[in-house]
């Protein structure tokens, strides 16, 4: 059976009884060509998600910065926007946000207005995405106030360093002193780390920097479309290229704030990029994606490497999704309130009370 | 928030500060427009299924027989071609493979060499694929030879009837009737239902008519890259037309079949399209597809449907995997033995001993 998959077989036989067959030839190319082509709107998303998707691509996508200043002036509109938005979300999920400075880094801590029982002694440790670059400081917290609120649980969100001034491994230097500070005083089997997109890639780090450094693991993780590898590696790269509306190519921004964040650092270390870690020994893991997200391969590739790895490992992925649209949706959205509640139900099965 | 989700406050407000950005103008189309590409090979995958990916599409996608002597004659062809591989794989799993009767439709029980402990009083039933029109007989029991060899368990495929001489609702008439004839012998709970594609669709179907009729239902199914929806509802049918090197297009051989089976039937019914069906009460239920799945919007909308009624439901998707190519490799391919690997562990999990 070795050398003949079905698929070879049939392809062989068959071109051979061409009477039916409109495309007669056994094509042997080694790339497939995908003519130009339309994209309608799902009808199977939500209308807000919906909206979404008709609402093209942020203009952000093919951004290149020419120097460090233009790199901080552009990472200062970012913050601006958020920190816009931020007064509103705090007050309609009804969380306080207080900032101080746990082993010399700053960090948010959200609290809802109540904490469920189960919730009481437990914690989420939270790691902020945007390229490694963007949404420093309080802008980076909205995903935490969200996630704090509908959980009903107490969320610390780091504010680690960042480039251009502070490329790889500062930022992971500093959410791992965070961490060891917390699991001084918080049994690590009742705290959880979530993030999405670098987020979701730094808080893997965080796990392979853990179990290198012989630490104890978190008790369960969340990781939203995770930027697991830095490189073109993986085939959603590809054939998600220009169907993402968030992200759109791997060839624009996402090159530029690779190369920044990595700053001559291989790309392919695990610390940089995880999906190429030893993930044995993972703690339970949900992680989460869409049908239309450059960073699908991202994902299901790391939940295919926690799967063979022996670990409890979930895969959500959602349709018509591009990359992280779950946290851009006004919160009352499906989609949203279907990230939000899975990332709740997996944590209150896998942490102790 | 409900009406400034972040997406749209972020797209209008960076429109207004454009000197960094390289696309200035915010897009409001409501098609995305995807210009021509070609995809390489991913070398994420296996260098089995590099090679089926390599290997282009099969000739068979664009076929439309035009009389039900084209179709009989189209079907004799697979068939064959199916009936030359089963003897060496049958030999090579250590299977035999043995025909009956249950309720009046034939059947073909595949008995492994061992079968586990666990696994003693355990059945699983098989529900091959084929567009509901292809495999008719022993043709179709190239999974279930597989499965069974793997898990180590008995399985017993259903030779259903099909199109063109029985349209639905035959087909499913018959899965029924050998599924209430087993479950007078069989405790449901040691019971699960597995397939692939058509098959997939239909045991979704089968378990809606469980429902329906009062009937217990089986202890856990899997189905495989399901045909849940026949119409052409679904945002991967757009996204991964023609990126599918297996199905290729919902609007080729697809159409033919799903019409022929549907036989003027509305094409939303749910005993049709199951996606459409109530899922509230079902089973623990693993679905899988692939990144390049044409019917990957078909699976994760029944994922999504399931855990939102409640229901244990895990997805599996594999990297750059077109339509069901799991189940086409050679089953020493590392993605076939995740595929029955992931089978056998859920339904350890989850049927009772």
């Amino acid at each position: 059976m070795k050398s003949t998959p079905w698929f070879l077989l049939l392809a062989t036989l068959l071109s051979t009884s061409v009477s039916l067959a409109a495309e007669a030839t056994h094509k042997t190319d080694t790339e497939r060509h995908i003519p130009a082509h339309t994209l309608p709107v799902p009808n199977t998303v939500s209308p807000q998600l919906q909206a979404m998707i008709a609402a093209g691509t942020l203009p952000v996508w093919n951004v290149h910065p020419q120097s460090v200043t233009e790199w901080k002036n552009w990472v200062k509109k970012w913050e601006a926007v958020s920190m816009k938005v931020l007064p509103e979300l705090r007050e309609k999920m009804g969380v306080t946000v207080t900032p101080s400075v746990i082993a010399g880094v700053q960090v948010f801590t959200v609290i809802p207005k109540t904490i469920t029982e189960n919730n009481r002694d437990r914690l989420l440790l939270y790691v902020h995405g945007g390229g490694y670059v963007l949404f420093p400081g309080e802008s980076g917290t909205s995903e935490a106030i969200m996630m704090a609120s509908h959980d009903h649980i107490k969320v610390v969100a780091i504010d680690y360093r960042m480039p251009p001034d502070f490329p790889y491994p500062a930022g992971l230097n500093d959410v791992m002193s965070v961490y060891k500070e917390i699991v001084k005083t918080t049994d690590p089997k009742k705290l959880a780390i979530f993030g999405t997109s670098a987020g979701g890639g730094m808080l893997l780090s965080m796990v392979l920097r853990a179990k290198d450094e012989g630490l104890p693991l978190p008790g369960a993780i969340a990781a939203g479309t995770p930027w697991s590898d830095l490189t073109n590696t993986g085939d959603s790269y590809y054939t998600n290229e220009n169907v993402d509306n968030v992200l759109v190519t791997n060839n624009g921004l996402i090159r530029e704030l690779a190369n920044l964040y990595a700053h001559g650092h291989d790309l392919k270390d695990p610390f940089i990029s995880p999906v190429y870690g030893d993930m044995h020994g993972f703690p339970p893991t949900i992680l989460t994606s869409g049908t239309r997200d450059l960073f699908l391969s991202n994902t299901v590739r790391v939940h295919r490497k926690l799967r063979e790895a022996g670990s409890i490992a979930d895969l959500i992925v959602f349709e018509g999704m591009s990359h992280a649209q779950y946290m851009m949706l006004s919160p009352d959205a499906p989609e949203s309130q279907q990230y939000f509640s899975e990332l709740s139900a997996f944590f209150d099965k896998h942490l102790a009370k």
